[in-house]
This record gives C-alpha cells, sequence and structure tokens, in this order.
C-alpha cells in the first residue's frame, strides 16, 4: 500500500466510521447496555486510540497526546500498553463529551496525514493498515452495540429508515452441496495487495473427509418450525452448557425476538418489523445454532470445511454488507458470504505454525485462542471491503448481539 | 396553602430543579454510575411523573398524557400504579433524550397551572404540596447522584466553580450540651401552614434519660485522627456487620477521599481540594459514624436525643443549605442543622400511632419502614425551606454518597 | 453460683447437649445446608472452645490445649482471638471426626472439673456461667440447625418421634389485653442468684403510650387465611425490602410448609405432618410476621410493649420449651413465653447506658447492635431454665430457620 | 465380552471401588468442598444407580428398585431420566446413610450376578461393560474428589502412607521426538475384545505437519523456573481468559502448593511433602500449561499429535496408574501415558462422523463437546486396564482438581 492510497483509505474508513454516527442523539453515544456492548463515544475514541498509540507516539517525534488521560481510558485491553479503566464502566463516562472524542478523532487524523505525507517507513504504513482494518471491526461492532443499546430500550428507537430499494428476487430452495474427500488449503494467501491479520495464517493444508454444506443460511422460516416443534424444551437437542444457559437466561427464541397478539415479531435497526420468514435467521448463540442443526438431522460446519466450500463459491454474488446501509439480513440467494456471522464447530485456535505480531500489537488475536467458536463469512454489518474468505470471527458459545446465523453442514457418507 | 401561592411555590421549586442542572452537559444526564445513583435525566423525569400520576391525571378530566411510555418508564417504587423500569437500568436508556423531558416537564407544568388557576379541591392541591416537596428532595439526590456520576470519573470533571464568599469566622471548641431527663415531645406540629411528611405523626412523647450531645459536628482534623490512630484497622471498634463491609469494599478513608503524595485529598463539585481540617467530616458509612464514635468515647444519639436537643438550638445559626450553592459542607459554629445529614442510632420505624397516607402514595415512606437508620439534621445539598427539625431521612448502614456526617452524643451519668 | 453448684449446672448442661445429639447418625454431624446453619459438631466443638479459649487457657497454668488447630478452626466470630476457619466451610471439614470431638469434649470437661475443685477465682466462676449459658444458647441453635439440614434432605429424615403425651386442652379465643400509657421498667434485675445477657441491662425506665396486645400467638389456621386471602401476592401489606425478599426467593407460605394433593403440609422433627390450624405458625420472617400483622389489622408490638406486657402475665402458664422435647409448638393457653419466639418492631440496638462485657468477650453481643431485630419469648427449642422475660434475642429480618413466630399489637386509642 | 467374564470383571471393579473407600471415615464420604467435587458417598451410589437405571430397570422384568427415591437423589445429569438433585448440593445429604449405600450397593451387585448368570442378550451385556467403564472413571473422580476435600482442610488429613516401593530409576533429560508431515490415522480400533467409548469413533484419518514432541512430561523443578521467572506476573504468556482467571482466584503455583519457610510444599494424598523437583508438575489448569509453555518456546499438542506419536510410543514402559495405589506422579523415564493427564490444545468435539449412543446414553458423552479441553495419557489416579492410547478425557481451562499436567509440542520448520 502506497502513502497516497494509505492516505486516501484512511480517510474513507475514518469518514466511514463517524457517517455510521450521524443517525445519533448525543445521549446515544455513551450508553453501555451490557458490558460486551461499549458505547459509540467509546468505539470513536478506541479507533482513535489506537493509531495514537501504535503509530503516532513511536512514529513521530515529539508527538503531543491529545489528552494523557485517554491512554488510560481508552485502552481495550492491551496489558503492554498498562492500565486502563474497567470495562464494564465504559457507559459510566459522561466525559469526555462527544464533541471532545471527534476533536480527539481531528487531532489525531491531522498527525497521521501529517505522518503520511512525509514518507514514513513501512512499519508505519504496515501499522497504518492495520489500524484501518482495527477501525473496520469497530465499525461492525458499532452498530452491533448500538443495536443493543437501542433495542433493549422498551421504546425501542429507530436508527435508520429501511432502504427502500427491494430485495431481489430469491429461490426458494436450499441446496447441500458435496465437497472434501481431499487436502484442502486453508488461510490467507497472502500478495503485496492484500491484507490479513495473523490468525489467518500461515496457510496450510488440512484433509477433509467427504461433507455436504448448504447453499445458504437458515431461514427464520425453519427455524420457527423448530420453535414449533418444541426445540427450546427437547434437551436431548441441545450441548449440557448450552441447555443450562438457555435455562438461566429464559432464551424461547433469538435475541430481538418477541411475541405480541399471536404473532411473532423482531427488533431491527429499522424498527420493529414482523418476521419475515424468507430471511436468514439472525442473532442466535453457537448453543442454537448447534440445538437446530441436531433437530435438522445436520450438524454445523467446521470452519475448514466451510473455507474450502467458500472457495469454490467465489462466482457466487454475494449477500448483504455493510454498505448497503440495510443492516439486517434479508433474503439469500446461494451464496457463501453476506448476511450473517456463520457458527462453525471450530474453537478458535492457532493455525499450525502462527506467529503473532510482535510485541504488544501481538495481544491483538493470540490472546483469545480459547474458549470461543470461529465464525466465518461476514454480517450486514460488515464494511465488504473488510471482507475476506479466510477471515476468522470469534465469539463466545453465548453470545447472541453479533449478527450471527446458521449455515448447516452434513456427513456425506453415513 | 392557597392556590396562587402555591402556583409562585411550584413555579420557583420547579425552575430550581432546572437551575441545578444548567451546568450539566447532555451526556451527564444520561449516567448512572451505581444502581442508588439515578441519572439527572431520571430524577427530571420523575419528579414529573410524580404529578402527572397522582395529581393530573384523577383531578384532570381528559387528562392527555404527554407519552403513555413514560407511566413504565419513570415509575420509581410504587407498586399500586403497576409495573416500572427496573432501577438498576435506569443508565441504559439513551431515549427519551434530555430535550423530550423538558418538553415533558413544560407539559406537565402547563396542566399543572391551568389546575391551579382553576379552583381545584383540596385533595388536589395537598398532592401538589406533596409533589412539591417530593421535587425537593430529589433536588437533594440529583446532587448526590452527580457527584457520583462526576466523582468516579478517573478525570474528576467540576460541576461548579467554588463560590468566592469567604466561610464565616468560626470557634474552634466542640461543646458537649446536656439534655435529657425529662418527657420531650417528638415529632411535627401541624399547623395550616407547615407541612411534613406522615413519617413525622403523630407527634408523641418519648422519655428521655439524661445525655450530652456536641454543639456541632466532627471535623475532617478528628476524624483524620481516627484513621492515624489506625481506626480502620481496629475490629473492636466495629460493628460486625460493619467490619465485614468494610473489608469487602476496602474502605480505608470517607468516600470521595483519597491519598496523594503523602497528603489527603477529596473530591467535591467544585474539583479536587485538599482536605481541610476544620470542615465537617462527610460521606462516611452509619458502620464508620458508629465506630468512630466508639473510639472518640462516645456514641451516635438517638432521633429521639436529636430532635429534642434541637428544639432548644433554633436560636443558633445554621450551617450550610443547598440554597448556597455550595454543595460541600463548611466549617461550622454551634448549630444543629445544614452541612451534613447526621447518624442516629435510631432505627427507621413508625412513630406510635403512625398512618400512611390513603392509597397508592402511603408507598411513599411507610414501606420503607426497615433495615434503615434515621439521619437528621439537612445538608448542604438540601433546600433551606424543604428543611425542618422534625424531618426524618433515612438511609442503609452501608450508604455513603449522601452528604452524611457525625454528631456525637454522651451518656451523662456513667 | 458456688462451685458446686456451678459443676453440677455445668454438668448437666453440657450432658444435655450430648443428649440432643444422641438420635444422630454419624453423617448428620457434618453438613451444613446453608451458610446461617452450622454442622452439629461445629457446635459441639465450639461450645468447648469458648471454655477453652476464655476460662481453660487463661486461668489454668499450663493448660494444654487439646489440639492447637481447634482454636483456628471453632472460632465463631471473635476478632480478639484472631483469624478464624470461614464460617461459610464449616461443613467442609470432615475432620476432626465426631469422635475426636467428643474426646476434646472430655477434655476440656476434666479441665473445668479440676479447676472448679480448686477453688477458682470468682471471675472464672461468671465465665463459666457465661459459658454455660453460650452452650444453652447452642443447644437451640443446635436443634434448628439440624432441622434445616434433615428438613431440606428430599427424603425428609425423622429425628426423633413425636412425645405421646396429648397436649393440654386449649381455649379457642384470641384476647387483646391493654396495657402503656405510663412508665415502664425494662431490662433485667440483677440478683445474685440470676443471670442476664449485657444486652438486658441497665434495667431502665421507656415511656409506654397505651396499646393492647394479644394473649396468645397467630396460629396456622389465621396464617393460612392470610395466605388465601392473597397475602403473599398484596404488595401493599409488605415491607419495601420484604416483598423484595419474598419475590427473590419466592416465598409463599412459611419455611418448611409445602402443598400436596391440595392440602398443606410441613416438615417437623418428627417427619411430615399435615398442618395443624391450632398450632402456633412458626418459621416466618419479620417481613411475614409484619404484612400479617399489617393485613389482620395491628401491628407487631415494640420490644418494651411486649416486655411491660409478659411482667404482668407471670401467673400464666408458659407453652412449650425444648425441655419438653418436642421441638415444634403445640396449641397454646394464654402465655407470654414457649413455643416460638415473638418478632418484635424494635431493631436491636444498646439499652441507654449499655456497657459491653470487658476483653473479647465485649464481641459476644455488642458488635450485632446493627440491622437486626429483636425476637422475645423463648421457643419449644430453648431450654427453659435459660429463658428470662428479659431476654434478647435477635435475627436478620430475612431469617426464617429459627422457631419464629408472631403475636400481635394494636394501637389502643385508634 | 462373555457372561462369566463380565460377571469376574464387574465383581473385580466393583470391589476396586469400595477397596479405594476403606481407608475412609464415615465423615469423609459426605464432604463436597467444591460444585465439582462429589462426595465419595456420592460416587458409590451414582455408579451403582447407572447399573440400576440402565441395565436393571430396563433388563430385569418387575426388578424391584432399592429406594424409590434414589433415581433423583443419584442421577448425575441424564435429563432422560428427569429432574435430579441439584449438583451444589450433594454434600448437603447426611442421609441415606453410608451404610445405606453399601447396602444399596450389595442390593444391585446381586441383581447383576442374577441376570449375568440368566443369559442376558448382548445389549445387556454392552450397558454393563459401559457400566463398568463408567464405574472406573469414578474410581478416578473419587480419587481426584478426595484430595480436593482433604487438601483443602485446614488440618490436611493423610489418606494413604506413601508407598514404600521405590521409584525406579529414571533419567534426566528431556527429548523431542519428530512426527508428523504425514496423514495419522486417529480413534479407536474396534475389536471384539476391545472397548471404547463412542467419542473415540470413528477411526479417522488427519493430516498432520511436521512437529516435534517431548517424550516425558514438564518437571517440577521446570515449572519452579517458570515461577521464578515472574511466569505468573507476566501477562504477555497468558491467554486473555488464563489472565483473568488467574487474577481472580490469586494463583501463584499449582493448586495444593504452598510456601512455608522459604520452600515449596504441596499436599499429597500421603500429607504434606517438599516439592519434587523431578516429579511432573500436576494440578495445573489449561491456561498454566499453556503460558508455560509459552514461556519454554514451544506450545501445547493437539489431541492429534499427541494419540500419532503415543501409538509409536507403545513398547515405552508406562508411568505410574492407580494400580500402584502411590495417587501421586513420580518422576519418569520416556513413556506417553501415566501420573498426569496432558492438556492438549485440542477443544473437545466430535469426530467427523460421530454418532452417539441411542436414547439417554447418548448424553454420556456427546452434549459436552463444548468449552473443553481434551487431555490424554491418563493419570497416577486411573485404573491401568481403563485406558487406551485414543482414550479422550476432557475438562474446563479453569479446572485444576485433576491430575493434569503438561507434555510440550514445538513446531518443526519454523
Amino acid at each position: 500500500m502506497g502513502c497516497s492510497s494509505a492516505l486516501a483509505r484512511l480517510e474513507r474508513v475514518r469518514e466511514q466510521t463517524e457517517r455510521l454516527c450521524e443517525p445519533l442523539e448525543t445521549e446515544d453515544y455513551c450508553i453501555q447496555p451490557m458490558v460486551d456492548a461499549s458505547p459509540p463515544k467509546w468505539h470513536l475514541a478506541h479507533t482513535t486510540w489506537f493509531f495514537e498509540t501504535f503509530v503516532l507516539k513511536e512514529a513521530v517525534p515529539n508527538y503531543k497526546a491529545f489528552d494523557p488521560a485517554y491512554e488510560y481510558l481508552f485502552n481495550s485491553y492491551y496489558e503492554g500498553v498498562g492500565t486502563r479503566h474497567p470495562r464494564p464502566e465504559r457507559g459510566l463516562l459522561s466525559r469526555p463529551l462527544v464533541s471532545e472524542i471527534y476533536a480527539y478523532r481531528e487531532h489525531v487524523d491531522d498527525a497521521l496525514r501529517n505522518l503520511l505525507t512525509s514518507g514514513p517507513e513501512d512499519e508505519w504504513l504496515r501499522r497504518i493498515e492495520l489500524g484501518i482494518h482495527h477501525e473496520q471491526q469497530h465499525q461492525e461492532l458499532l452498530i452491533t452495540d448500538l443495536k443493543c443499546n437501542l433495542g433493549h430500550n422498551p421504546i425501542r428507537p429507530v436508527y435508520l429508515d429501511k432502504p427502500t430499494n427491494p430485495a431481489p428476487p430469491v429461490s426458494s430452495q436450499t441446496t447441500f452441496v458435496a465437497f472434501g474427500g481431499e487436502m484442502s488449503e486453508i488461510g490467507a494467501t497472502l500478495t503485496t495487495e492484500s491484507f490479513c491479520f495473523d490468525n489467518e495464517l500461515p496457510r496450510h493444508s488440512v484433509w477433509l473427509a467427504p461433507y455436504e454444506i448448504a447453499d445458504r443460511l437458515v431461514t427464520n422460516g425453519e427455524y420457527l418450525e423448530f420453535i414449533d416443534n418444541h426445540g427450546y424444551q427437547d434437551a436431548s437437542l441441545w450441548l449440557s452448557d448450552g441447555w443450562a444457559e438457555k435455562n438461566a437466561r429464559g432464551w424461547q427464541a433469538p435475541e430481538y425476538w418477541f411475541q405480541q397478539d399471536g404473532g411473532w415479531f423482531e427488533y431491527t435497526l429499522h424498527g420493529v418489523e414482523e418476521i419475515d420468514l424468507r430471511t436468514p435467521v439472525c442473532h442466535v448463540s453457537y448453543y442454537e445454532a448447534d440445538a437446530f442443526a441436531r433437530w435438522a438431522g445436520g450438524r454445523l460446519p467446521t470452519e475448514f470445511e466451510w473455507e474450502a466450500a467458500a472457495q469454490s463459491g467465489n462466482d457466487l454474488a454475494h449477500g448483504t454488507f455493510a454498505d448497503e446501509a440495510h443492516f439486517h439480513p434479508r433474503p439469500q440467494n446461494p451464496t457463501f458470504c453476506g448476511d450473517c456471522w456463520q457458527w462453525t464447530s471450530s474453537s478458535y485456535s492457532p493455525y499450525p505454525g502462527y506467529r503473532p505480531l510482535e510485541g504488544t500489537l501481538g495481544e491483538y488475536n493470540g490472546k483469545f485462542m480459547a474458549n470461543q467458536y470461529v465464525l466465518r463469512g461476514g454480517s450486514c454489518a460488515t464494511p465488504h471491503h473488510h471482507y475476506r474468505n479466510s477471515y476468522r470471527n470469534f465469539f463466545y458459545s453465548k453470545d447472541r448481539w453479533q449478527f450471527t446465523g446458521i449455515r448447516l453442514g452434513r456427513n456425506l457418507d453415513h
């Protein structure tokens, strides 16, 4: 990535973050509806902190930090940087003000612009590139956390009106496609043009037994059948931890669903809508995805099965990404990506020969490689340019506030 | 209270609440730093809800509620009104917006004005009077909750600059004054002019053994001696529940105190200040007040001892009330009221013959008469006009975020 | 108390503790069904520890402790003695064995016998007297904790068969008796013969307004009416803390009650029995007692009202005490004491001029004088000789595992 | 397995369980030191319940259950059987008595003997075989739970004296052996003679990149170097969840280790012993194993790497198993099995084509395939005959009370 293209890209991404906040009221910036979901203000500041900490403070001699307190306030989890404001208390800070955070962004953007026009070393270019992808990740989190914020407000405010462009016509039948019975190459292929996170490397061989995989996501209609067939009441369908979690939390349907006057509705970022049976089901935990798959006579695919199949699907049209500003899944034609992140049965762990980045940035991915499950495919809240088939997202098995859905796999020879 | 004086008083009090919010930024209105401390926005709305629910909806035919959702959102604890938004989630609501709450206030003020100019029945006048006192109570809570909000922000913002008017000169010596050995009359005397809560009635007789009581509050200087004498480390000074609470929370000093560079400082609503040894100690729990008193060779007075003594002190100048906009205690001359609420050793319980108000308003006081301790005297956050010597405030023994201090009592004949 | 009578009394009480354990199996000695309820083994050891710590280690030169580890293991809450085994883990100790605890008791009994026959100083006689009363208190706790242990076992084992002696005939009508309108003397009268705890002193004057008090306890039949009248569903009857506690714990009836085949039953130490409508209701919290009283148009008496009335009732037959080995309340004729401890509306606090015992024994009572309520009257688990009208028992408002019942009071002039 | 050999094997295993309990006192049978660790009494009963529920009640017409309440009391986690006594309350049951549990075992053993001598169908033979292996699993848990029970008692009782047979001489140097770069066959090979759990099937192919693996376990001496090098203080070595868990629990060394007079000691089932530097380190969590491996420049092997290597090591002598009644790891020569279960980096998940057993027995393994990590190799508490190289044990990453140790792996070509 050259300096000028880097600058253009940086500006585009930074602006996009702010564009996502345009519909917000000042009050919306401050709320943390649960520990996992940070306030918009925090996302705006933390992405900026990332550039300040890992680029400007190291690359720019005599760089003057915007506010020394921010090092503590907006560090997410980097032990190598020092102590930090406790995550559960991100929603307890009325100050710094939203306007101050925007000024912070401008201060850092200016300094980055100066740096980029000064012919920086490659290392800083690489870190800026990482910071851009980091900010895109947080664009998705900003959307999911905002949905959690507004969606748990009893008056269920609208974030954006629904785009009026009609959904494309969709074919009605899910088809299973056979793969496997061979070695597959898994992981990112690095070129000078491309970017990937350290956790997508090294590319390596995996032997895959024969399997089938669905050509699209499970729909609300299919999921409603599971509900109507007492899927939430039948312990034999559930993992033990999942059954306990479901009971403890009283889950009876995906997050944001509710029943009223005998019908099913869900909160979307366009407000409350009736459940559309053709749309991919969304906001389910790993446990629900796994139970549904068992009920449907299938299973979740591994991340390797998923990636091998997805490589074959590159000619397919893709589903909904964030660029469409729809922020809710839509009925799908055959595709592997878009609309909902797809739970795989693979625990998040390092690829053989994995090496984290050097220094504190090594905390970016590696230290989370335990107790979480890999999700693939991107979602309606993911910037399209940020996505690639080797992308490994990861969340805990109980998490439901992301746009998480289900693609079925099946054993082929049994 | 006549209609026109009621109207004047109502307007004054309603304006005063909003005046207290003038220094706030929009972001400050939304924060709930702990379960006990509600956001300013909530106080603005709940006090309005009180008038709407207990006056307008009953007194005004065809009254149109500002927003039907508010009945649920801004009910504090009235079971008789119905379900309500959970208290721990008051800080999770970005909407209604601050501007909408101000519009709500205007809507209700207009309707109250119409009602008052229409010659309402006495019952509505009585309820408006109650609503005015209710709003004054919440003015104090707004200040204490805001201090909790700003004071727990690592950057410790200033609410208001310190008034420049100098504190009056104070005499340096605490004197103990003897009372008791006789029957005392305790409780409010009702006249047509005066107001009191139901919990101050009926006025009744109590026999008091001889006792002494200090003519002013314990100071920071005296409390520092307790700290320096290892008061926080000596279990023999503490109630059992207090010792456990102190250890669980790691208390080593009053709330808002901290040590830096060998000195003691505290957060005030004017920002961080060095501890002033002459100022009454503030933000201590009942446990700390009790342990200090034991260490000092005294004890906390009962609320009856306190009130009997306070009746004799009516000629004294009073301490700091909210009207001075100082919002922090100041060095005292002999007085019984102002600066800090004073923990008494009396559990909050009904006076003999106590009758709560009729109907849902009976939940105002009576249902809290368990597990809490009575505080007397008013504080620097209490509107002066709201205060009277028979006033019974009450909090749990562990609470420290109110302006709570210590007045010593002593047994006389031992 | 002379040495020989002290010795006789000591032996009688120590034997009685062990007699209470005769029906136990080894396994029963080890269980702690909840934090509050200690294992029988612990009671046997702790009462012995009390004599060893406060008498033998101080009074007997070169006294050899039975096992040095016991100082830590069997200290209940005396900070002055040092650290101790955490209370919630008393049921996690399989060792020392039950047989070792009995050997410990023998070791200490022998040493006490030697001490008492050696003509000890008065201080040691006083402490032995205190230890005897301490052991009697723990006899009651042993019974209540054992009921909790067995009663929460799904197979509900029997502790003792029900004595076959028939209950006396009872009169059917509760009468309210008027008192008050005068000064009353409250607290123990100390004579050379009598014993009392420090919290019963000093005897002092209290002015009591006129009131009425029931001549017996509320019965199961009356309490069932409260249940059938939706007493547990009507928030207007409950204290705010009580309503929250009831909801959190799902209370629908007193502890140990359950419904089966349309009827009400309760676990007793004789096994499961049908609810007897004439028996005093038992195992209710302060909150339930208070709600029942409000529903019944009365209130709980203060401890002073109770004691003043009880002094007048000394000619009455008494109710059931532990000496009858019935361990369950029985239908009552007019009496003030026995069967069930009676919740009063008085918070547990020091009498005017209260002085705790000197030194570590001062922790016996004084440090608990916060957040608890006074109960009066003794119960079917209290040794009769241990009881007196000035006796102040105290528990938290949520506690239900003691034999706690209700006596109604009423304002007279309303 | 024929009927007579099944009977002989059944009797041997059932007797062995009771032999393990011979050193116990009655009190030891009842204790549950933490939720995970069940009382010995429960293990004795539950293993018997397993035979009664899955064999006798189905196979024997008119089988008379020993006690109907046991179906509820001793069900571990089988939803298909019905509700059950809550796991956290297993230590709150003094009844049934230990003697009753032994009578229960005799009752069931008699019935099984009758069944086996009556020529039962193959299905019952298969279930009895499963029950035998189930009981052997619980023999290990009985030992680990007992160690937790005794080891957390402040007086640290001895379970068994240390066997006097000397440990074999050991070579001092750990060697890394290279494997991989080929397809490997993973999983059990079923023959008519052998047994395996459903989770070891089907045998399937896995491609393994080249790797190295240590020929023995990490020793206490090596682990002490990690401690002395501030391994517990260096966040960069830890997984994020591990760092949080370590801090929350205050871990500074493996479970059962403590420092005294400058030296390191550990509780063993033979009592307290000084740390032996040559012995494999034991009682570490997955987090500690992972952090140690990172510190040592290696990583944990996958379960596939482990199994492929272990197949090559079949000629090696094995380490310590439960049959030696040593119940503590001992210094090792090169071996793959025995002494300590070895954490692998593999999340516990189904093999491709995995099928759980039919019916309720399908809950045995499959429903736990989430959030846990696979351990391999057996331990000093595992019956040797119960062990095989394809055996997959699984625990949560935070668990430390099993005999869990560390074998290092390494990437070969980086």
